[in-house]
């Protein structure tokens, strides 16, 4: 940086002490709390085996941990490498999109297993975890990853703190109207995730709005390699999302449904992004944008029904759907949500997750309210949709109707979590760089010098000789 | 591109309607036949809890999802990223290879599972899916991913789309000769994916020979960078063989054993590759190249006998000869085909899958054939090879030669295939690029600017100011 | 290479007759020991069937493979994809970084297979091996990719494959003496791995002082995107540490306690490190060599407390500690160490695995004092510490006593075997490069001519036809 523009970040985007200020209070606020309450469930407790007599287990292989913890592993790759590195397309905010990804989600998971706890394994006092409670932590935090998808390069580290803090606790409180109040389906998060984290994040972005960002236009691109290294995180988000949206359902079949109804929706999303890609531009070129987002579509939008009766063929058809709309997304709502409504959304989360994820919603719905115990068999009707004690009158088109109304509550969540969050963060105190700026790693990153022509020098010294 | 030039290509390689049509009407195509054809498996069905009872199942933990899902997870990985970026080696074609590859085997998967469940699932006019089914679509695609790295950079996506179709088709065709009329064992594919995919992508590129290709040889090399990116598939592609060759292998010993096996394969194999990469060259650097590809021979050669009781010492002498082949065909055999045989072989696909394809099919057959009882225990020969039901009085030698039996109808499957597939390749009608724009993503994708220079300026501002 | 400097160099590291030579002649070793010695263990062999009926088993599930094999391949991810990449942060050394630690990996693991075998695994004359041992050797070749960061970038591939040959079988010694001898517990390796893999690695280096290696110092920084590659490794290093930790623990409770206390203490971590990354400079920027490396502390100092009832409290204190130390670490000690100790420590293994591992240690220590028969109990605690037949009488603080008596024999046995492998290295026989050609990939591997300006030309016709 010349030495003026530098002294002007200075005054703004100096983080040596409110940074570590954040993060050190915090990592204190949590040893403080989870010492309070945090404590290993029954099924990783080392009090195990007399449980297992209890349960009448004949084997460790009973364990919830065998049943869940390779999808957890998927999971937790799809958070860390999956988001981080699908976010490095910038050409120079590669370190900012895998390193404060990896910041906000180790932050988040922290406080999702709290905030979760409370809601879900609270008993006697204490939260009792287990694998299932890592997965819904990593699921809480994918929510903020999306969010953090809209903002990307407009924001210091504190502000993404801050934001993973208010949106971690807002997703549970929604989470728990969903699941428990509203006795909702959403095991692969269409509703919870996506849609609220997206809208969310849209949310956000729209009070950040910075009209001056154009100046850091030339920075918003991608370069031929950063390119690549963001369909590494395109491929593992499509290859394990099926891991993703069966990793919490219930035990045996409903796993096993929602792989494979996930495996069929990808795979049909792939043919109708690459199609609309090449159909909406003049030249009929491909547009990596499209293949690293559009792609991922199909995931999203049968988050809510893949562990339903959804059916192959019903998830080819949701799939292709949802890569059609997303591309044509990219396309064209994303250029008029900047230019009219004044949303700048870096990643185009609105593409990716907003509107997939409203379409899971939907299908979610509908395939709840035409389920019957003539498809699903009597036993398997009642267990997966768990109408059973206070549920147990409910008919399928009334849970289609509460699907609904989950959607419906996690917008309204979303606008006004996001309308206040984004209020605070439009404080003038968190760090956020210039419009100028923006998209470039050097504001809060020692970036390493390429003196590029010396490297080739050093390979090739017959040339530097050369005058 | 210069204006000339690009007018020149868009004659060609247009795909603005080709493309998309394509596409399209598949995905269609798939939705209708899904629709009348696919259905859940009985360990997929919401009627699961009374199969459960029906089979004698206590526990959920006998679905063969927890079987065979983390297998499942490995071997799609190394479809998408291990095929994908093994690919991205070109300096100027990683698009294409990770793009490609992604929409080739998101289309091939769908047919898979119809062919191969024709073939190995109907029941009462459906096709029952499970895990398994996903399984063994990846390992049909992979073949065509095999396929794909011979005409690597010289072909446009609707030729990739056609030829998947056809493949895909044949692959089952052969599969089923193999596994259901000459009852021949094969679980890792060292004769049905690797020997078929191989040659018939062999037979597939000397159809369409292009006598001008040097006139883009300055493309078909390798950059510092993009060599990393190919041994992030290099490493997938090499950590997981050992889930591929036990995917599917019987519950319990064998896919132990496979893994077990695989993994000793391996590691040999990669002593031998990077003792004769260094051997072979006159200054004895090692050659990424090698080290990209010929340290996969391993795998490769003990697909059919992985699951037998090869013993993990028979593994290191079959790995250790692969890698040795397969590093002597790099070096030697590749510009021989070429030269002399007009095969241009982009990625050296008969040095990695052709020859030791083949090292497989023999190790396979000579396995099987000195089997004992005394080896395998009396019911785990049986089970070993399914000497039952008409079977029931094969003897060991027999069985061998149905496994050599297998190579040659492989073979025979391969060069026929490959030689009408080509030829309908060889149409003017599919929009290739010339030779001199063959290994050049800017034919088919939007690249990005690489205005390398600015972003040094921009990163060093102080460099820029200097006159 | 200009002339003079190459034929310099090709005196010194002309690798084409004994690089071969030691990979094929090892090659040929390990074919007649694993013929002599290894053979599949009781669930990998076919008489599995047998097996099972005597072992009173209902279910294939049962079978170990079932139980590990998921976190064997993340170990195995480890390993490979994880050291390999996290040490490609060098600008010029990515293929030694990735290629030479698959090498050694390859070929440590074969004889890590012996070696252990023979200490844990050996009946009638045979080493049995299941996925266990797999386990087992890749976690015996991670203390040597551990070492193989001390030296990386200064020394030639026999040296690599001389070091794991020594260090494999120390290790062996080593760990034998822990857990067999002492009795003491270390299943994520924190004493076995970390602490005696850094200090044989820094005390080789410290033999190997290279006085003049600031001749190559413009060669030992990073460039932008060797940074990205590096974070690959990272990211798979941190969220497969929980399955490292976890891998060999006992069935059930234990492997899903290791688990859990794993994931809690890498993400404190990630927010102490972050926090003193940004503290510990004027500018207060981030720095990559932190953020690469420091937030793995966590999984080391958790390595032999994980599977106790550490708790997630306790897990998150050790690893917001660890994050600390090891970030002060690179900061202070490391060119504290280059210069006044002649320690030149590439990677700063000192602070990633050295002193967590002691961390480690230490806490595995105090956990084992303060175990409780409240805490654990009755079963569990005669189950995590194996306190049966001679050990029946040993109590928690004489068991802490062991396992703190477990971290002076490593580090003897670090400092010792390192001496002596230090020196044997130090033979001028080995084809080390000079000092000014370290970190430099040219000298080992044929390199592809960067002909960068060329591409952009090519892809950029117009600007090339400027003047």
């Amino acid at each position: 940086m010349d030495r003026p523009r530098h002294q002007g970040m200075a005054k703004n985007t100096y983080m040596r002490w409110r940074l570590p200020l954040v993060c050190l209070l915090w990592e204190v606020a949590m040893i403080v709390l989870f010492g309070v309450f945090v404590r290993f469930g029954a099924e990783a407790d080392a009090h195990w085996e007399e449980e297992k007599r209890e349960m009448n287990l004949t084997s460790d292989i009973e364990n919830d941990f065998y049943f869940r913890y390779p999808s957890f592993q998927d999971v937790h790759v799809m958070i860390f490498v999956g988001f981080g590195f699908l976010m490095t397309f910038l050409k120079r905010y590669g370190f900012g999109a895998v390193g404060f990804n990896f910041l906000l989600a180790a932050f988040g998971i922290q406080w999702a297993l709290l905030m979760q706890g409370w809601f879900h394994s609270f008993k006697d006092g204490k939260i009792l975890i287990g694998v299932e409670n890592l997965i819904n932590a990593d699921f809480c935090v994918g929510s903020v990853c999306i969010a953090f998808g809209a903002i990307l390069g407009k924001t210091s580290p504190i502000q993404l703190l801050v934001m993973t803090l208010f949106q971690v606790t807002l997703f549970s409180v929604n989470e728990y109207i969903l699941l428990n109040l509203l006795h909702v389906k959403d095991a692969g998060g269409s509703m919870t995730i996506h849609t609220f984290g997206a809208y969310f994040g849209l949310t956000v972005t729209r009070i950040l709005y910075r009209p001056n960002l154009e100046q850091s236009k030339d920075k918003q691109g991608s370069v031929y390699h950063s390119d690549l290294f963001a369909m590494i995180g395109t491929l593992y988000l499509w290859m394990y999302w099926p891991s993703f949206n069966s990793a919490i359902s219930d035990h045996g079949d409903a796993q096993h449904r929602s792989a494979i109804n996930t495996y069929c929706s990808l795979a049909a999303c792939v043919l109708t992004t690459m199609a609309f890609s090449s159909m909406l531009q003049k030249k009929g070129k491909l547009d990596m944008v499209h293949i690293q987002n559009a792609t991922l579509a199909g995931g999203v939008a049968v988050g809510t029904s893949a562990e339903m009766m959804l059916t192959p063929y019903g998830s080819l058809i949701v799939g292709s759907i949802s890569g059609i709309v997303s591309t044509v997304g990219y396309v064209y709502f994303t250029p008029f949500l900047e230019s009219r409504l004044h949303i700048q959304d870096t990643c185009g989360i609105h593409n990716l997750h907003a509107m997939p994820g409203l379409i899971g919603g939907i299908v979610g719905a509908i395939t709840a309210a035409v389920a019957t115990e003539d498809v699903y068999g009597k036993e398997g009707f009642i267990k997966a949709f768990d109408f059973t004690g206070v549920y147990q009158t409910r008919t399928p088109s009334i849970q289609g109707g509460f699907q609904a109304a989950g959607i419906v509550v996690s917008l309204l969540m979303a606008f006004a979590g996001g309308a206040i969050v984004g209020g605070i963060l439009k404080l003038p105190v968190w760090g956020d760089a210039a419009a100028e700026n923006c998209f470039e790693d050097g504001v809060y990153w020692e970036v390493p010098e390429d003196e590029e022509s010396d490297v080739y020098h050093m390979h090739n010294p017959d040339k530097a000789a050369a005058p």
